[in-house]
């Protein structure tokens, strides 16, 4: 088990909001959308290439999160990918859409519009996980309310 | 269990090649990159929404399909995505991309160059996925070799 270690591209790009299941989640910082990252821990850049136990783990959380974007954030359709063409450290989109969204129908990768969420905003957000999808959601400690 | 039909764009678009494990295995019709569709028989729109068996069942096609392109086709990178906001029936897309490939490092969808296979590639293709693949494969009734 090797120390894990987020990379700076997606660290620059998100707030990370703590662990979901044994990933990292992060929030993409663009409050047009509910843009959600999975980082597992893992070396590997694919998922075929994790272990069959970990492969699962992660499908799961995968799931559950789909599920709260798609119930709490009330969208039209949920997509998931993993790409990493540009940063190679293992993540997961999990985008909710919306039928009016500023994209749509065409996907998220690649766009540029953008607008940065408020720590309020960002303090909601977390609020609904650590309420509605409590079973997976652990609020990294710069998010925990005393 | 309803008769399985297939969404008419992604008729159009893609040359069905057979079932991979209980989905159907569809090639998209262009030879500039190695992509696949997954399409699960489910009414669901989304993987979360269907039953856990199923879900398993997905998951492990979805990782034997991208092992498939990245080890057949020597690819840099393996895309894996649910996207589905144009076409509603449930599909998954397994892209093999290489660092110099018509739309690197950007996102296949939403691209519109294109090279459409000839029957020979086709059957190059089916003839792979039937040695390499032979746990998971079985090819459609016009692709099979008397």
């Amino acid at each position: 088990m090797t120390t894990f270690s987020l990379n700076q591209q997606l660290d620059n790009d998100c707030v990370t909001l703590g662990l979901f299941g044994s990933s990292h989640l992060l929030l993409y910082n663009n409050s047009l959308l509910p843009w959600f990252i999975l980082v597992p821990p893992t070396e590997a850049c694919e998922i075929f290439d994790m272990g069959p136990e970990a492969q699962q783990q992660l499908f799961a959380e995968i799931n559950h999160l789909g599920q709260f974007v798609d119930r709490e954030f009330n969208t039209d359709k949920v997509n998931t990918a993993a790409i990493g063409n540009i940063v190679r450290q293992l993540h997961i989109h999990v985008v909710g859409r919306y039928e009016d969204d500023f994209c749509w129908p065409n996907v998220v990768w690649g766009t540029t519009e953008k607008k940065p969420y408020s720590a309020t905003e960002i303090q909601s957000i977390i609020a609904r996980l650590t309420t509605k999808a409590e079973a997976h959601f652990q609020p990294a400690s710069e998010h925990m309310i005393n």
